[in-house]
């Protein structure tokens, strides 16, 4: 692994100088975002599969989770390893990109390349660090907004992502119906529970303990509170599993050893992984933007501007809707999505619910489940013909 | 709260000079653990309540959980809180300390007088820190053993316990089955899972993590780990409830304000709540005791001693077993209770196996739960007319 200054400048070169495409919006076009303030200028960085047709009708936005980035299907500029749902968008893949333009931006709050808190502030010409301003999923939804309008696209063909990027996708259909003719959000919430807020905390005061967090500048003072965040990710990464993939993949299997050895080393492979998924994490990821995005998960209530009413954010919608869910994911549950579909149903919107039966808990999203592809293809196809697609016109 | 060095000096006061009664025993009379050291010399602090019989046939042994202690029933000498099972334990009560003499005594490797780390060790005249020997369930029972040796109690009526507590109960089953005539695991289960092993050890990470633990010798260096120790415990007391309780408890409510600040604030109610958690525990905890208990718990697995197989722990057991789990425990879920049942049932022994109905969590057996007290005094009531202790004969 990197060392701590290593690490903390590849993160930082990718904020500031990413490996993507980057549009700049200045201060004629600020940002006008939920906590008031007018934000100026504003950067994002967006990587794009397959071709925009001629009508530019064929556009997917994918939203992306947490810890991801716009590094969706091609190799991670920091990591090197492919992109985090190579499995799902590309040549002949569900988001099949031989059909489809597929953008996919970094998150507004992020730390690759988009505008976030390791960004410099042009005003002071240092990284702005805790006076960025407290961003929420609304707000993200409309910087992409923006690069829509950047990129001249007037509707997305389909919005997709899981978890915060679900979030984002529920929030497109919400902000602007009109604008985006299906979507696909995938183990997610319309609102962020208790226990999940909880999670965040521990996360949020793991970083906020560590003493090279220096207040939020430790970009300015040379340092980087890496232990913290690989604190803060291990808590994370066990709300990602289930109960039974850690029993099927770990048990209380030993790490390279015969016996436990009376000691606080890592005997247990489920430790051993939990430390290497820390560790590999501070590599990639900024702890301010942790803490920022993990905000704006917990600040997400769809509800909340409807009077508790969520049947009322989707009235009169002609968004087309495929809710998905895993059994086995305790974090984002079932019960949750089904709260959605209910008030799809209560509000006259075209929605389809697929709950797919699989022990690898939230994380699910981001693997090889057969029946998710599956599920995804057959949406986006029937989608297709709905919208008069080329190459999925729908049967004379 | 008090401030760093108050508390460490509240804390290391009761692990030097407890409140409590203390035993002794010296070098001719050492503990063997199951790491192989001979350990000695050994203190056990304990309290009793109730008088025992003079046929010594009325004890009830109380183990304590992770973060508990011998004050069972009376004011916490820190805290200056009720004890932590008021609620089961004292006259009239399901554990009535009018008929039976209770013993509850500071677990091997605790904080507050038996020995741990934060003992001082006679041959350097310094606390143990990291050079106190790693211990295990099997060890603080054998402990235990000691104890009641030392009060002439050759069996004891009932061991029960929760959690932790658990699993010295079923050690004791396991390790002394003609010295215990019954038991109470409530909440446990024979050997801790991968999930339960990966918060455990985000917890120490988070410990190790803070500077001022100092490779453990902070008691020696003046500091104080209470940032690293309160972000364990807040990620640990999340285990602890269960998602329908934080909902109905907290919900998505503000902490004392109108609209969310868009800062970092403490804005929800679970946010304050983890926080006052995570503070107040640093005052009366030691932070390697908690790195060596949560060893303890991660290192007990009953079956492994006998080829896997659980129900060969019990074979031709004469001790009376009644299990208890909670419908919401997450943590120690009635699954595994139910194995513990099943590997009884297989072996032959005397059962019973009450499943409560709550939304509390694991937690559930520190709290007001009727169902839990009914249980707990018919079994003992039962147990008591077959041991034919005064006052509970049985009908001729």
């Amino acid at each position: 692994m990197a060392t701590g200054l290593d690490s903390r400048a590849a993160a930082s070169t990718q904020t500031d100088d990413p490996d993507s495409q980057v549009v700049r919006f200045g201060p004629d076009a600020p940002l006008t975002l939920d906590c008031g303030v007018s934000f100026a200028p504003l950067t994002i960085a967006y990587q794009t599969y397959g071709r925009l047709d001629d009508d530019k009708a064929n556009a997917v936005l994918v939203t992306h989770a947490l810890t991801g980035d716009q590094h969706v299907a091609n190799d991670h500029p920091i990591t090197g390893k492919p992109g985090w749902w190579d499995l799902m968008v590309g040549p002949g893949k569900p988001v099949d990109t031989d059909r489809y333009f597929v953008i996919c931006a970094n998150v507004l709050g992020g730390c690759m390349g988009t505008s976030g808190p390791g960004s410099v502030d042009p005003e002071t010409g240092k990284p702005y660090g805790l006076d960025f301003p407290v961003v929420t999923i609304r707000d993200m939804v409309r910087s992409q907004a923006m690069l829509l309008d950047h990129l001249g696209i007037e509707t997305l063909f389909c919005a997709i992502g899981g978890s915060m990027g679900g979030m984002q996708v529920l929030e497109w259909a919400v902000s602007y119906p009109d604008r985006v003719f299906s979507v696909i959000p995938i183990a997610t919430a319309a609102r962020h529970t208790s226990q999940n807020i909880a999670f965040h905390e521990v996360g949020r005061q793991a970083v906020m303990a560590d003493p090279d967090w220096r207040s939020g500048r430790y970009l300015l003072e040379g340092t980087n509170p890496k232990k913290g965040l690989a604190v803060a990710r291990m808590a994370a990464h066990i709300t990602y599993l289930s109960d039974e993939a850690l029993h099927r993949k770990f048990g209380r299997n030993l790490q390279d050893r015969e016996a436990i050895t009376f000691g606080f080393d890592a005997d247990f492979q489920i430790e051993s992984y939990l430390r290497h998924q820390g560790m590999t994490f501070v590599d990639r990821f900024d702890a301010n933007a942790y803490l920022y995005l993990t905000r704006a998960m917990d600040y997400f209530d769809i509800a909340a501007d409807y009077d508790g009413q969520l049947a009322s954010a989707f009235l009169g919608t002609p968004t087309r809707f495929c809710i998905v869910s895993f059994t086995s994911d305790w974090l984002f549950p079932t019960e949750g999505n089904r709260q959605i579909v209910h008030a799809l149903n209560a509000a006259g919107a075209r929605v389809s619910f697929v709950e797919i039966e699989t022990d690898r808990g939230h994380d699910a999203f981001l693997l090889d489940e057969p029946e998710l592809f599956g599920a995804i293809r057959g949406f986006l196809d029937s989608a297709a013909r709905a919208r008069g697609l080329a190459g999925h016109e729908a049967a004379p």
